[in-house]
């Protein structure tokens, strides 16, 4: 069986090869609904991911494991706090089931290279979470919404036994959602006799700096923010090196296409369908009246820092998580992952996205009606 | 010498080739930077296009006319037109050169494959002007603002000398503007006997429909409004075939990376940067307050067609261009050309890009300021 | 009976009166609950306007117009084309009814102080038309919705027997709806010998001006745009005098309170309750991203006027009609109008308005969601 | 000498009174240009608000209070903590003023009835804390942009001399800006054995619930918003007793008109002019698409609570100041105050205000351009 899966949204100029004068420039453009699933070999192995404390999940959750173990034969991984549940560890009957699970624990053991694909119960945050495990590849993932809506989970739960084998059997959409690969390189600094009260980095040699390197891989978006500060946060932001402005209000995000729909759109984004290569960049309540969120190339990468004369830190946090403070000298560089999560379709990418905008942010809902008043003769 | 031209902002998946197990996801993502202009053999022949009806253009007009020809040997084309103008009739001094000029019409001679590269003189509206003389392959645009800035137009004519010997040498930035390819179906009723009123089409075999199809390749934006009517427009935007919404309100820009800085973005839309492969759809005057402007990618075919309930007509233009009415039945059909414009960059795609932003709109202009009032210690 | 009507949305500064120090500077604030329809004496003539080309109205005018003549005694005015309708004029039950009307035509006879009140049947063009019927003091409104929801049409048919009688007696919560008074003042040059093609007002005598003007009450927004121009339209924004800004863009909107929930908030303004006395100006599609609309108090007079370097000229509307051109030296001047619409509230003017947001733009219609993502432990 | 003050902005109906008719509905609109400053008696005493910390005010502030003193014979009023300031304790030569000043501390003195006029130094923090000095009536002050410019600080000080001699003799504009009053209750939980792990209400006697009640006025905004959660707050807003939306996003502001062109821009408000009587209701990026801000009548009450399906509390902040937390069953109540803030103008309130919208927020300013691209003939 051969594995078919094609990334093709890009625009691509065609060689002009052939020709050997200088009047052909054309492109090749591609279309963004054929991107499927198909399995080099059988999937065997699965993640489940139920969001935690929602009491309304247990019963799907059984049942799924349950049929992934009993009827589909499939290795079922869950995370070991899931299992910690009182209203599971209670049930006699999920024992047998249970013994077959393999358990991990979040920041202490890998999995990244031993899931096949990820099923995930309970809303958008359970695909964010699920993001956030696997720093590097991940496995193809499908969401069920279960109450809550969202745009990262279009299955409904009702059908799940048929939905789930035509996924194993590999026919299926999928959209590759675009991730940003964030690196927060942090000053550290040794403070040896007094107090840099200015919190500027001392270059006297009275302190001695180090440097602390974190990374992300973030699904929807970065956003440094003031924090509980009351100031306005002031960050410079870079593009490929240039300061291409500062950012003087409540802050700045940074998101994919699939996280202009979340945070961004909040803050007055046009929403961008996930299949396009960019990188969007949205100011929070900003202090300008004409900072408008611009939409640069996925290529380009992107630099944070608190201005020289910012009077206060700011805060950063990744997809709502990890939130830490940003101080002078400390730097946030953000490119666009080489890791997307797959993202399966209910329909296809197209269909799913529209069905999202209406159903989740109410996109151009409305009554038909004159607001221009009327004419003479059709009062 | 060789054609080095590539098109690299795409995001494409790698093959997982050599591996034969599910789990390596990974994209390659490419270099907005990197693209330039050189030239498979040395360029002979330059279109000049000039802003016509502006006196301070013709001594810039001359001079530069004069250099392509006798300092640099080229064969000048030039719009018979903008020679008909009386002040260079009766230059007694630009007889010679004129006598050496290939001049053409517009809608009567077609250029389109004698031309190696375009100089335009004179702002955004002759660099749409050039697009529109070239519906299929278009040479490399080099444009300087005169007078008016722009987004299209980003040399300064002080050094032209040097920068248009720099551009016959072959060493450039640029960046591929993609356009938009627009076939118009419009419905022609021959009524017989009697007056179709409601402008709904007439299916009791009274009148016969023929088609009529025009085609345009647009830089900027498709835009279909409400024309002179005081009514809401009404049309439906259709994608791959699918209705996704209707419009209600003053109309809809349909615009590329590039006009998102132009109509789209006076319309309330975000500012994509040109390298982005991706669509801008922006409602003009929404009756719904939930109507955000939204960006799909390059590869959808988009249709418009008034609304079955539409009481009025529509309007439809090109770049601003060649304006005309939409009746029930017609179609607007969008996707993204084969054929974009290579502009020639003045410094490179990114830094031009927000340098116009800058000094076109303002964008983010600022004074440092805090708005939110003060803490108690810091009044 | 004693009429107590009270207009007691403004806040007045208390004189400090008694106190003879530089030390008390306070408000009174009134509530704007508190206004409240009541008869001088009983009303005994009613206008009723109805939507025309509509044949779901037939049956419930024909029906009001009975209740109010045959037993509430009323005398009925209608507009003679109402009448003139086939499905009117060939119901024979109706003739007998139909002889007690008093009719009028619109521009030849002025029925402004022979109507006690007036009611609407057909959506917020009913009241519009009724507006425009009253160049100054304007009767109470009574408006019903039929079909078409509006923010000026609270009332629903269903019991309009009962509601129409509470009206009579003099029970009703009323909303002051403020108005503009535009004032336009055309100069109309006879052109003597010659053509002035670019549409500058000729100095040099060779034609004579003479001035036309003409006076508008617009309840909801005096529209000037560029018309079917592609240009921009450039006009000239005076308030008190002052020029105060220049528009460049599709054009700008001066709206009353209620106009503010019509065009205008689909050209991006905030919404104003109508008893907030102001005046509100929201550019359409403003070429800078920077122009934000913005509100100024009812007593400032503002004037519009083609910019002197407008390469075209503008188009004017009022309420969407009297659509008439805009040339070089013509002006527009506004100021809020002594002459309010008194709307009868369907609950009081509070809950009516929020009910109309809610019912006709979807004012923050939403699911609960959280879109921040997630923290760890919550996901 | 008598005291000329009069606040002319409100629309007043005029009482229908003489007629006996039904006919006649008419207004009284006020000129908001006619408020001006006169003093029943000669001010004797005066406050000087200087930002802290801040090197550059210290000489203009020494220079100011001697010319009060010793050539106007004032009384200068100066917080105790100015004076604490090193450069000024070790001045020798302002030894001798400084002994004349009567000093007070920030809530410990009460000089509310003691101060007629004030003066401030140093951008629109220093009106800000001004105003939360004088919880009931403010006197007059005159603000002085030092470095900052600001909405509130019109005065440029290098002429200070001639302008404080004009104000003192009564020649002034004035704008009096509304305050809103804010009244916190706060439901004080006393726990008995056991702790309310959900932050809801113990109603089953377990605890006791006492009420702490505070007041603030405020100039700007009130803002309440998630604080250092990553939860959307959820927010409950109420108008005079009714439910009328629940808001989720990033918090909510109410403003004053002045606070209209604060943080309340920044979250994309359209811009009211002080003198319009109104309360503006702001969301931060909500959740929903279609929260467009709205103006409000000032003679209505707001409330505002947490909604019962809060996850989380939200914080509230006055001016930015006095930042606290809001729990389940907390209320926070505003109206329009009684006690505006009388700011003296540099020229009047509509060309300070016009004049401020341009130097602050750059509202605006453009470059002149034709974005439409161009007709044919036009190129």
């Amino acid at each position: 069986m051969q594995k078919v899966m094609k990334f093709n949204l890009s625009v691509q100029q065609q060689a002009p090869g052939d020709s050997n004068n200088n009047r052909v420039w054309k492109w090749h453009i591609q279309d963004p609904a054929s991107q499927r699933l198909t399995w080099n070999k059988p999937p065997k192995s699965v993640l489940v991911i139920k969001k935690v404390r929602d009491a309304s999940l247990l019963q799907p959750f059984k049942e799924l494991c349950r049929f992934l173990t009993e009827v589909k034969g499939m290795i079922v991984y869950v995370e070991r706090k899931v299992l910690e549940d009182p209203a599971i560890v209670g049930d006699e009957s999920f024992v047998a089931v249970k013994k077959t699970f393999c358990t991990f624990r979040e920041d202490f053991d890998d999995i990244s290279d031993q899931v096949d694909f990820i099923i995930c119960l309970g809303g958008d945050g359970t695909l964010l979470y699920a993001s956030s495990l696997f720093q590097e590849s991940v496995p193809p993932v499908m969401a069920f919404h279960l109450g809550s809506l969202g745009f990262l989970a279009p299955f409904n739960f009702d059908t799940y036994q048929s939905q789930v084998t035509q996924i194993i059997e590999g026919n299926a959409a999928l959209v590759l959602r675009s991730r940003l690969k964030v690196k927060v390189v942090k000053e550290c600094r040794e403070r040896k006799g007094g107090v840099d009260e200015t919190g500027l980095i001392l270059t006297n040699g009275e302190a001695e700096t180090t440097r602390r390197t974190m990374q992300y891989q973030v699904l929807n978006e970065v956003v440094v923010d003031r924090g509980p500060s009351s100031y306005l946060s002031n960050v410079d932001l870079f593009l490929d090196g240039h300061l291409i402005t500062t950012v003087q209000g409540d802050g700045v995000i940074v998101s994919t296409p699939t996280g202009s729909t979340a945070y961004a759109v909040a803050a007055g984004a046009s929403m961008i369908h996930p299949n396009v290569p960019a990188i969007m960049i949205t100011p929070i309540c900003p202090h300008s009246l004409s900072f408008r969120p611009i939409v640069v190339p996925a290529g380009v990468e992107l630099k944070i820092m608190l201005s020289r004369d910012a009077r206060n830190t700011a805060w950063v946090s990744f997809d709502g998580r990890k939130r830490q403070e940003v101080c002078h000298g400390d730097s946030i560089t953000i490119t666009t992952s080489c890791f997307p999560v797959p993202s399966i379709c209910f329909r296809d990418p197209v269909n799913d996205w529209f069905e999202s905008l209406a159903q989740c942010l109410h996109w151009n809902v409305r009554k038909k009606q004159n607001y221009l008043g009327s004419e003479e003769e059709e009062y």
